[in-house]
């Protein structure tokens, strides 16, 4: 075969195989087209493609747009992160006294201070008790890199890891790149977004390499129980399946809904737990997250070892960021509860004004800055939430993302870290937009 | 077979594949080993395996480490980022303006910054003109997650990619993660460390994906001229085989060394060119890198997808770094000119000195912060540069890189961004070393 006309695993016809300059002369120069990775083919973020349509969606003239979409809780500058911490990284860069490369997987300083609080934060907990030494973590740029790292680590291309939906599409974007199969469990809304554990059972099998476990919750803003948790523990014991959980909004919970770290349940299941300063901090753009390993069993030297290796591929986390963690970790509860004041009001606000909406119904949040509300997409004359979630765009100028960005057909997701004043406006636009669509009420 | 035994490619034994609790209960619970990818195992970083050994090396009483190790020129303190750059970056941190979540390819000022800046370095070439646009650049966490995402984006597993030898084995790391091959090709060290074509030609196949081209040269400290570079693009045209160049040195030289940018050259080549501000504004700790894309032919539409692609898994490289590029590519030619004045002194101090010792050569830096230096192992007594880098640790307390972290056997890589003072003295101790060591003087 031709060597020119084959490119990978495509056979190119010689029209596609060279692109010819878009130039008059008939002498210009050519080149084959140049394939992408099936990697990078399979590189799927659905948040990215709704948020950022190629050509932009219209606006209805004269309003402007209110954004629910983002978890970024820094978009309207209503919530800000701590003022010490602030000031502690501007002393940073201007002392310079973190600007240059750390350990690849982050320094021993930022490290330890994060075993610790971690420790601390389990040691709160009752029954059992969590220890993590400064070996047991290790930091990526944000909870992304760090689910990249612990993600690349444990699982090969064919093999599989159960996860939520509705889920983070991050997961799915990151295996499907890996080539690591993501089969879903459901999450049950009549429960409270509890997990379906025989959805587990049934998803599970010998490829599967991690349950990963999300809590609290994006998208569904929900919280575990102590005692769900340990009956996901169990089951992880009883199938023999490691658990990767996602904790970036540990503690982050509202009224008397408590937060419990996975690890600390889990006495014979090796745990990755995932963690990050973006959300509670209000800083996603600071780019620090980790994986904490908690190896009851002495299964995971293998997985320590790897991780280390996954980590050197792009040096070190920013430096002066892993100098502020330090400090971040050694305070700042005021500031937590501050933050989660204002969310739980606005959570409340999000709950009430939906549910007086027809055709909506939003599923009462427990904790993070989510809430799923769900749709009665017929009712409201729209073939499914994504059109429902588009056109609330073009008519109204508010953004929510449509429930399939989470494999959660006839659902949004809000998110209620902006302004009271600026939910108010966009409650009072979605009831406008619903009542104007309802078919039969 | 037995599912729990069964591990991915891997066949355990009933005894490795359960670990038992180290307790004494007889009822400890029990976990099959959890296996690393193969992903992970294949990640091998030789640089960090010398300079982390485990156990750690023992050094000379009484003699403080003098590391010329690092590629990081902030070490000794003695080199500083531009004092404007500094506070600037802090009175973003103090403000609170960059603390949220950019485009997952940065923010679009910062990529129109550093595509402008681009076009004005291609502009000042007098022969070809390269105009780079804000959609021809892909901002990553530092030129390594830069590498990391192009090489991602352009080839698959069972794919090959060509690097130079000597070269900096982050090439090599990246690509065995993703199980990218990587065929060497020479450079000589009888012409300034250029580029022995014929080997390119020889590695090359159809499943070549990129030829990586490392100019300024990381560990050789060599820059190609002009003449050179045209060279490589007229063979890379010929073969069909884009070029991926790794530019982190942009503008390093010395002397009457003039920096082309490899883009440049390439008119009938699409060239993906790796670049950072790690280096050149001493500030590696941030975290900020970038590819830009040089299409002349139209061959690259399908990587330029896949590379948005790929900046959606971490979803964006730290924020106040990128408000910072925008400042710093606007100036700072100063700054730069103070740190090569500096470097290139430290360059000519290390020629001169390590040439008087016998056993060694120093083959002639021209830019960049390195110089690779020839050892007479034999003469000296030693097996090889690795037992030659490990006896200067044990006995003299001086950290240079041996030759094989960069596939270079018989030399050893000396950073001389240290003050001279120190230089003066590391030197003083390699050339007792030597002398004591010489077998045949
Ligand atoms: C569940 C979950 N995990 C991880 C992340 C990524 O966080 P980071 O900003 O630390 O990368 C997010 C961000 O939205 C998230 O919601
Ligand atoms: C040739 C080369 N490329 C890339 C890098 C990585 O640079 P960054 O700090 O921007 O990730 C280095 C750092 O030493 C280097 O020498």
């Amino acid at each position: 075969m031709d060597p020119l006309l084959f490119c990978g695993n495509l056979v190119l016809t010689r029209t596609r195989a060279y692109a010819m300059r878009a130039s008059e002369d008939s002498g210009a120069p050519s080149f084959r087209i140049v394939k992408s990775s099936k990697r990078a083919q399979q590189t799927n973020n659905p948040i990215r493609e709704f948020v950022q349509p190629d050509p932009p969606r219209k606006l209805p003239e004269g309003r402007s747009l209110i954004k629910l979409s983002n978890g970024d809780p820094t978009t309207y500058g209503n919530l800000r992160p701590p003022k010490e911490v602030v000031a502690h990284l501007a002393s940073t860069i201007t002392e310079g006294v973190a600007d240059g490369y750390s350990l690849s997987m982050g320094s021993v300083a930022a490290r330890e201070s994060i075993a610790t609080w971690a420790t601390e934060t389990a040691g709160g907990s009752s029954t059992s008790k969590v220890s993590y030494s400064t070996k047991d973590c290790f930091l990526a740029a944000g909870a992304s890199g760090a689910l990249e790292c612990a993600l690349g680590t444990i699982a090969d291309e064919g093999d599989n890891i159960l996860v939520p939906a509705p889920g983070f599409p991050l997961f799915r974007t990151i295996a499907g790149g890996y080539g690591i199969e993501t089969r879903r469990y459901k999450l049950d809304p009549e429960k409270l977004w509890e997990i379906d554990l025989e959805t587990i059972e049934s998803a599970a099998d010998d490829r599967t390499r991690a349950i990963l476990i999300n809590n609290p919750s994006n998208p569904c803003g929900s919280v575990y129980s102590r005692q769900h948790c340990e009956e996901i523990a169990q089951l992880a014991a009883r199938l023999q399946i490691p658990i990767l959980c996602d904790e970036i909004y540990a503690d982050m919970t509202f009224g008397s809904s408590e937060f419990t770290p996975m690890a600390c349940v889990c006495s014979d299941v090796p745990v990755l737990t995932v963690g990050g300063i973006s959300k509670k901090f209000v800083v996603p753009g600071w780019r620090l997250g980790w994986i904490l390993v908690h190896d009851p069993v002495g299964a995971l030297d293998e997985v320590r070892v790897g991780l280390r290796k996954m980590t050197t591929r792009m040096l070190c986390p920013a430096t002066p960021m892993q100098n502020a963690v330090e400090y971040m970790l050694s305070g700042f509860s005021g500031h937590l509860r501050d933050l989660m004041k204002v969310l739980e009001e606005n959570a409340a606000l999000t709950e009430t004004r939906l549910n007086a909406v027809p055709g909506l119904n939003c599923i009462h949040p427990q904790g993070a800055m989510y809430a799923m509300v769900m749709v009665d997409t017929a009712a409201l004359g729209f073939t499914d939430d994504y059109q429902f979630a588009e056109k609330l765009i073009e008519e109204e100028a508010v953004e929510v993302l449509p429930g399939r960005c989470f494999e959660a057909d006839n659902f949004f997701r809000v998110v209620y870290a902006a302004p009271a004043s600026i939910l108010e406006e966009a409650f009072d636009r979605i009831d406008a937009f619903c009542r104007r669509h309802i078919v039969n009420e």
